[in-house]
């Protein structure tokens, strides 16, 4: 694979490279990480590239890997950057015969993130989008165990992100990662609603098997100067009469990423918490409270192909983001060599989950910032 | 004390009593615990109480105890009956001297409550609302720590109150605690919101020392065939410009007990669980987070005067319930004593908390049910 | 009942009277609370004793009570006094035809409790010892499901009692409960072997239902001059061929009381916390471990008939407490309506588990301190 | 590296296998997965390896790779196979001027162990072993405490590991990990001693700071026809006068690897469990227990440099080995490159912790088998 961005010192572009590296199917082969030649040179000496294949612009990467031979020329791009830099080398490495991932929001704006789709139509590629969380093996237990009717229909879905790291204004330290998040020239339309708002919304839809058709929103922008949002929360509706609640805050001082989701049906249910994450909590009416903990040999079929090591030995954050990778992987050699991909394998995130998030970006800052939290259908 | 309500298999109706008598302070000397005459007998024996002294009706109570001379007949009564059977009593038992302890929500409508509160003013007398939560020394830690500015400006609260016991139609089960709790005659306008909702709006206030101005709810029943709400959530706004969520819900399947409050100002924050309630969670932004345990030498004043044993021997629902009982005594005593209470001693929910919670009912119940979800001010 | 000792202060009196007051089926009527007659009223003042009823030594309290006509004289006495004033107060009390509470270890030494035993055979009287840690409702549904053979042949007990607040010398301090628990003429034989390791070896005995048949122990003095143990550890074994571990120390700095026992058989096993004491963990081998919860339909008989409160609603130790009280007094009830008492009013412990404690601090201290760990059979 | 062992379907061979590939500067370039030259070619090709780079034994890839030119041979093997397979490939490669990464417990005999060390010294090259625990951060967070003095004097030592996975006769299963572990020809004299017992006294050791000087055990097979001890315990004595537990099992049914250390000083202690591994409990004497959270701006040196994510963002037992390898191999370019190399790189495990280990073997069954549980002094 070749990276996009993620020189030195940028904590994502790193995560991107272990958990791509990490199941021994994946190599990197060149990288343009950064704009400034030195750095980007500085970046792709470290990882041990060939001097030949570091690159100082996406456009000399894309082009000159084109022109390599098949068999050594960079299979897919990994773009890394902030969310105004997505859609640019996404397309141009697409129409030029690469496959591609991104990382979260899918693009600056969500006319983008249409076009994008439009271009995977024509060009029949292959996308990934790094919505890490969903690829923990318990949430896929879990999505699996509500897909098969164990708790009946599904009534309550709650899903919340806190995290305390804008609780002071850390934008104006040019060493944080606050800046480009905070700055709607390279963020978009939203702060915290993009950055962590998205991951919340998609990992409500991808476990429950709904989707989400109207909510009613408030969003806040609580430090001063800050010139995006960093807090919002939402009720939701889904399309079986589900309701639910978003809540995502970049201002919950003092905590870390404790992601959680927890949804109901009418005999029981399901909470996961990113902070533990092998384990999922399964509830039921009339019976004890089940742990049921990754790597044992009870776990359904998505949740086994998705692990590494035997019950107890804990899998985290960069496994997550490596089953993606290896997925994703896995379906661009099978696709190459002709071969039918396997369900497990089809099972990342990507075109259709990346306009989704783009859409409830437009719908929860329309509501919230626009229509003073009126009721919102989803934004198409 | 006397006791209105709570005879044989009335499970509130004996946590009252336990709570009641575990400081050794009060007795129960009198009672009205059924209006059938012999299930009132039979209760009232099984609790050894004199035969001359076991009522069939409140109005006999009050009547035949205020002839009793001082020394003998009940310092106050304790009404445990649905909240249809709350004014009358405490009116009455009011207007004859008697100071009154009564279950939340305080009255089955905002008229009487503010009635009650009115006879309060021109008697001068003493009234307590078991708003149980609020009897956690932890809750108490929390309360005095946010007060005393330890994490600067509050800006977010968050409270859930998600139950599963009303997940089926308990309703139709005689002998199960739904039947009045889901009938509008008896339970109010509110179902859900009054049962637990106004626990978690207490809750949120006492602890945070914020008021809440305005909500942006939904409300719902899922149940079919059900008669009042069984779930709700809303948005929340504070009088200081934070927000919030309050979630209470009775369907969510699986979940006992689990009420949480969590609050966080601008350099750190609070989580409390009810169902581990000896903890109280302290997070700050630049340091560990701290397990706060209830019975240590670090705990503040309102922790220590509210607790009973050395950190690590658990005190639960029943104690807590107990702290209610005994500063209301406590100030009973005082007044008859002529001796200024503590401050401790008025710590305890009274007519203001039940006034604020029939107000909430009314504006969840507006917010949610009539204005679809608009931005509804509080009801005052 | 009349209570001996647990005057202004002392923390474990008021324990015991609001254990055994919760219930509404016990009340003080009289006590001795100290030896010095100002302390004993003043404290009998406090908790509204008459004061005829107040007394200064147990000779006094025990000869005028048996002059009191039935109805009107204490039931029972309740002994909460330092070890060495456990057997005679005790001795008289039983000979005068009162039944007996006493607080653990049972006796001062062995002897002592063997003769309680003797007399206790021949008076036919009943006893409770306060093991409070066996009156948690999830401890005695742990004990019902291995008893039943739930997880097959028990192999393993592990039992720790690790607290930290004799960590430093704080025997030093006059207003301190170490003072006589670290003095070998008012403790006995042992220190921390006897007042929590007894608690640990009566724990693993009643929930395995085995009987230990030897340990080898090393026991140790950590403060300076401390004239007591204050930590030690043994390796166990049992009748059945189990093994395990006991360690019980109070000078683990920094805890409070996680009071623990961990049982494993062939198919699984329990895992308990006292700080946690309303959930019980239930392991199996092939299957997710369980969160099984005090107050919900699905527990045994036991633990149904020693909780008060729907689940979620905790109990705590108090309620353990108050559950050996309970019991006791509906045995003590049920002789004197002749009437037979139901099993689960039998579970409390009683002189049986004392002679078992005193022969466990023989036992624990013959292999630590005077055989350097040598496997040492069980002293009887 | 080259790696020996760890073909298709050997679970360890693939964890090592991502743990030094995931930190992107080791690379795999060779190796013989299995004796079978038909397993060992397969798994090589899964692994993307050139055909000429698979061997079919041990000797066969040190002579040719050491064949090769410098920049192109393997740096170092990697040895995963049975413990009686670790001696004889690291002893080759050793002599033939590779470095040498081994799991433990580090041979099959502690003559071996100690030849090894001597071959070390002679030859000067670098061992790894893999005692995984230590590399995590919240472990070497805790060392880092303990030895600055935050707790004052060490008093007491607990470590547990329990595993339920050898509560049956796994081992009759020819597919299970259970076949070599329990058969004395390949594993040596211990099962479960030296399978997880090792790694119990290795974290003990690292993180205290402190020596085992003598123990006092029972060791004990459970499980009918087993050929290697399943269960064990000691009672340990360290070089400061603090004392301990050591407790290691295969058949705790129904844990899963809940591998826990607890330390405690005079003024406080720490506690961390292998399945929650990015914290680290730190408690105190007279304030509120501390979660100490890996990836924080206020953990160590030590735990800062061996993680990869900020707080939140789970790390698990791969990322713990990677440390461990990233350290060795940081080490090994190190010393290529003339470079003095940094206190974090050279915190990995070695001979040293080795031959501790194969010692620790030989003490316990001395103790435990042989003598009784006779306090036994660390066999050197």
């Amino acid at each position: 694979m070749g990276m996009f961005g993620g020189g030195k010192g940028a904590f994502i572009g790193s995560i991107h490279r272990s958990a791509a590296l990490m199941d021994n199917h994946i190599e990197l082969v060149c990288g343009c990480f950064s704009s400034k030649a030195e750095k980007s040179f500085e970046s792709g000496r470290e990882l041990m590239l060939d001097e030949s294949r570091i690159y100082t612009s996406f456009e000399e990467m894309i082009e000159k890997e084109a022109q390599l031979p098949e068999g050594e020329r960079m299979d897919f791009i990994s773009i890394v950057t902030p969310n105004h830099l997505h859609f640019a080398p996404a397309k141009m490495a697409l129409l030029n015969g690469f496959d591609v991932v991104l990382d979260k929001p899918i693009t600056y704006s969500l006319e983008e993130a249409k076009e994008l789709q439009e271009i995977l139509k024509q060009t029949g590629r292959t996308l990934a989008l790094t919505h890490t969380y969903s690829g923990y093996p318990a949430v896929k237990e879990a999505k699996e165990r509500i897909a098969r009717g164990d708790f009946g229909k599904i009534r309550k879905v709650f899903t919340e992100y806190p995290q305390g790291w804008l609780s002071g204004p850390a934008e104006l330290d040019p060493s944080s990662n606050a800046g480009w998040r905070t700055d709607p020239s390279r963020s978009g339309k939203a702060g915290s609603m993009g950055d962590i708002g998205t991951h919340a919304m998609h990992l409500a839809e991808y476990v429950s098997g709904l989707r989400c058709t109207e909510l009613c929103a408030e969003v806040k922008t609580f430090v001063e100067g800050r010139r995006l949002d960093d807090d919002g929360a939402a009720l939701l509706r889904f399309d079986n009469g589900a309701t639910g609640i978003l809540a995502a805050s970049q201002v919950c001082a003092g905590d870390e990423n404790p992601f959680t989701i927890r949804i109901y049906g009418e005999k029981g249910g399901i909470e996961w918490n990113q902070m533990n994450p092998n384990t999922l909590v399964v509830k039921w009416l009339d019976r004890p409270t089940e742990l049921v903990r990754v790597g044992n040999g009870y776990m359904g079929y998505f949740a086994k192909a998705n692990s590494r090591t035997p019950g107890g030995h804990p899998e985290g954050f960069i496994e997550a983001f490596a089953n993606i990778y290896s997925n994703f992987a896995r379906c661009v050699m099978a696709k190459k060599d002709g071969v039918e991909p396997r369900p497990e394998w089809l099972d990342f995130p990507g075109i259709e989950d990346g306009v989704r998030g783009m859409q409830f970006i437009e719908t929860i800052i329309k509501s919230g910032l626009e229509q003073e939290s009126k009721w919102t259908k989803w934004v198409e």
